[in-house]
């Protein structure tokens, strides 16, 4: 079958034919950078539409990343897709969603597995890139505890998928008064392939 | 914050959504299973105008992993996402993606590392379950593959995502003469989420 086999010339017209069809106007260059790679992952150039950030949300990710700061998540597949040669500092990348206490402490929490698990990233979230890739409730629950004083991350990515809490949790996310520095896909899509590409983009500059 | 904690309930109500927004009308009850939690993955019900498939994917693929048949993909996050306690047989699931071997072979065959690393799948293509989750190449590769002798999968579900030849290597797979059975998402989306979900509906039919 006739098809194009050269892995560093497919990446090169993917993300020439992005840049050519997604309105990235009036979007600042760093998170343009951001939204190539996401609609890289998603195919989808009207994602740029239910973009919505913090002006300064690039810049602090990327600095947290560069001073060694983690990456926590709450999805396997997020932290499956991180690419490690892309990371400044060799991060550690954390999802604490298999953690054998997370199901008692789920019960205890009255709340979700993907929730419960926040407890248990602890002091690392100081200053940590957190990236919600599946569960609305985790990123609710994340807001709640930055509101009831546990420490702040220099970033959040929003980007749960679904049809219940989704939508509702980025909303909430990107009208936060905590100060939380944010990127959001505003609406029902999103998922750990656009959030795992998000981190990526964060991670590196190069777009290869 | 208020919003809904209980798991399964969020699990009931995001399935009801799916079912009375999605149009799954003509779609034969096994298939629009799948459907449905690719659906879920994505957050996007209009996903249902981009599937084809073949009349008897569905059940070969069950029939394939209840009997053992291996999970062969391309991705990583692909094999990150099977919830390995919905598969009926223990089922392995295989990513060669990371091999040392794979450079080399990428590089003597001429083609990306995510192709090249189907050659290390050997005789367990027999009767498995591929996923293509990410790299049209990988897909375009299978193809060439089996036209050229190679063991037959069981089924086949061509999701690679992008710009670049994911539309065209899932339309070279729905046009397959070479009897495989297929799902498939026309078109640029797809991607390493909505394959995780087809790979658990396969796995089993209960939507918890």
């Amino acid at each position: 079958m006739s098809y194009i086999r050269d892995g560093a010339e497919i990446y090169r017209r993917s993300f020439a034919t992005i840049r050519a069809e997604a309105d990235l106007a009036g979007i600042p260059a760093d998170v343009a950078q951001v939204a190539v790679r996401m609609i890289h992952a998603c195919g989808q150039v009207d994602l740029v539409r239910d973009l919505a950030w913090s002006p300064g949300v690039v810049a602090a990710a990327r600095a947290a990343l560069r001073a060694g700061a983690p990456i926590l998540t709450d999805a396997h597949m997020v932290a499956a897709g991180v690419t490690r040669r892309r990371l400044p500092a060799d991060n550690e990348v954390v999802c604490t969603l298999r953690d054998p206490a997370v199901p008692d402490l789920a019960a205890r929490l009255g709340t979700t597995r993907s929730a419960a698990a926040l407890a248990l990233w602890g002091d690392r979230l100081a200053g940590a890139v957190v990236a919600i890739g599946n569960a609305p409730t985790a990123l609710f629950h994340l807001l709640d505890l930055v509101a009831a004083g546990a420490p702040r991350p220099a970033a959040v990515l929003g980007v749960p998928v679904g049809f219940i809490g989704a939508a509702e949790s980025k909303d909430a996310l990107a009208a936060n008064t905590l100060g939380l520095e944010y990127l959001v896909v505003r609406g029902r899509r999103g998922g750990s392939a656009m959030t795992a590409a998000a981190l990526n983009a964060l991670a590196s500059e190069s777009e290869r």
